[in-house]
């Protein structure tokens, strides 16, 4: 068989530390080497970077061609960054090495939303460099766009889709927290809208945008609303106290109007400690059409190790695919990864299914 | 813009007549004509034979061939049998032709599994005359399966995959619930079983198939099992009464076993009227793995106008996929074609997505 897929991961985060933990743990997979972006990782045993309590005798980099040079990865996962413009240097060093790049920065699942010019860039990078790019997660990514998408396909027609996510923050830390609007007053979250401090949910105009663009819908505008969750009862996680009158988290929602109708309605309360005031987590999919489709499930799909399958999940998905920069609606779902990674390439998309 | 897709539809029963009219209301798609096996229908008003209340000035053709060379198609819809036997010689035609062809036969799904030999036939003949072929529908097709495969992406690790598929029988005609054994004694549905009269579903092995390639599991063994629904109210619907003590459906499932342990199960009980006893319809699926996952919804996404939805909704993600014979699970997700079909082509799958 085949040498195992060498992996690069950018970040050596939560999210980063995850993932690396996931490759190593995958066979056809080799974890290579990870890159951080903090200058004081430099030299950093990989091991004790990502949390496990043995040295790996790769040390982390902080010279990303420096690392692909050491490396010699086939395949990157980047989970340094949200947006598109912080992601687009990394991503452009790795294509020129002609590496491929699982991203889960919140814009590159639909980077043509935000900033379709560098999109296209790094689309025509990704061609010529003969490899391919992806943004994948679970929201982002999954909840509110894939899964909606492939339900659609059982529609002859629709009218409009509603979706919504509840999910608990009581496990995140200040910086989420904060962003959320997490412990504040009233006053102050709102204040916090204003100043850019609370942002609420990343990824609505990209939910949103795949959808249109999957069902061919022109959406002519978006609106999105954030309201702060005030707190009826005392709330309190490891890392916050909520009195009762202060906010729990911040309930974001995304309409988007076609023909001066709203036609997809994206719901997405986030919170510490739901269950106190009998709010139940969950993702629940509606689709108002022919046939209605109903689709819930409790507690919700959840973000955090959802995401790290995501990214590795992806990995045969990408290989089989073109070059380009691709959307999660142009390419097959990937699926858990439970057995060997070298099995999956090449047996698909490239002349049609030609396993046996 | 370019002319309207072309489209050929094989079958002018149920499913023929309802994707024969979807088609005629899409944009950007032209029914092309239909092929009929029944000889009485040849020369029959298309209109008329899928159900409209006018004539199309087309006629129906019963000789594969001529047919092709009157409609000129792009692509062919193919609803005239269930199994790969039987659609092989019809697909094998229309690939001849550079057609591309659409089956809603059950065991087109995933061909490999019942004929693997055939399937590899179809397979170099699609490339070899550059179209594609591929199987779809809702069960087998997408709750079962596609669905399944979808939701395993957010797992890092999988024990076992359970799903239940609830549906009512009611509606059905003669052929249907003879197939389910309703209205049978006990006693004639275990005699139906076995001189195969009583059938149950068909798809099972596709399905497992479909999911245990998609995530690398090699599964050593099968087992079906096929219990009568005994009613214990009495049941009736416009084509069968079901007294008390008779048949009132099938209970059918599937086991597939990996290292002596059941990984999946697939649950699909039909009958009629299952309300008479507080049975409601639905779809369930549970992942038993890193993260668990369960979506449920009821009523069951229902398969009628679901597999003519899916079937059309085929179109542009077959045309733009390479040639060759596909499973669902490398391809895209066909979403709902709300917009022009025309748009939908050439933008993806072959650069990657060029959409700005």
């Amino acid at each position: 068989m085949r040498d195992p897929i060498r992996v690069l991961v950018l970040g050596t985060g939560h999210m980063g530390s995850g993932i690396a933990r996931l490759v190593m743990e995958k066979s056809g997979l080799e974890l290579a080497g990870a890159y951080a972006r903090r200058a004081e990782r430099e030299g950093l045993d990989l091991g004790l970077a990502i949390g496990l309590h043995r040295a790996l005798g790769i040390a982390v980099g902080t010279d990303l061609a420096a690392t692909i040079a050491r490396s010699k990865p086939q395949v990157a996962i980047q989970t340094t960054c949200s947006t598109l413009e912080d992601a687009a240097n990394e991503i452009s060093t790795l294509l020129q090495h002609h590496i491929h790049v699982v991203s889960i920065a919140e814009e590159m699942t639909y980077p043509y939303s935000r900033a379709p010019k560098l999109a296209e860039e790094i689309h025509r990078l990704a061609i010529a460099q003969r490899v391919g790019v992806v943004g994948t997660g679970i929201n982002p990514g999954f909840v509110l766009d894939r899964l909606i998408i492939t339900l659609t396909g059982v529609c002859t027609d629709i009218q409009s889709i509603t979706a919504r996510r509840v999910n608990d923050l009581s496990a995140y830390g200040a910086t989420v927290l904060e962003s959320q609007g997490v412990g504040l007053s009233p006053e102050a979250f709102h204040d916090g809208l204003k100043n850019g401090r609370v942002v609420g949910h990343v990824g609505f105009a990209e939910s949103i945008h795949l959808i249109a663009n999957a069902v061919g819908w022109d959406v002519e505008r978006t609106e999105e609303r954030r309201e702060p969750i005030i707190a009826q009862t005392r709330r309190e996680t490891p890392f916050v106290e909520v009195e009762p009158g202060q906010v729990a988290g911040c309930n974001h929602m995304a309409v988007a109007y076609r023909a001066g109708r709203s036609v997809i309605t994206l719901i997405h309360p986030q919170q510490v400690q739901p269950e106190r005031e009998g709010v139940a987590t969950g993702d629940t999919i509606e689709i108002f059409g022919t046939p209605n489709v109903r689709l819930a499930g409790s507690p919700e799909i959840p973000g955090g190790i959802g995401t790290v399958a995501m990214a590795v999940n992806m990995i045969p998905t990408l290989l089989n695919a073109p070059p380009g920069l691709h959307t999660l609606s142009d390419l097959p779902a990937p699926a858990a990864m439970l057995g060997d990674a070298r099995r999956l390439i090449g047996r698909k998309l490239t002349t049609g299914n030609t396993e046996k």
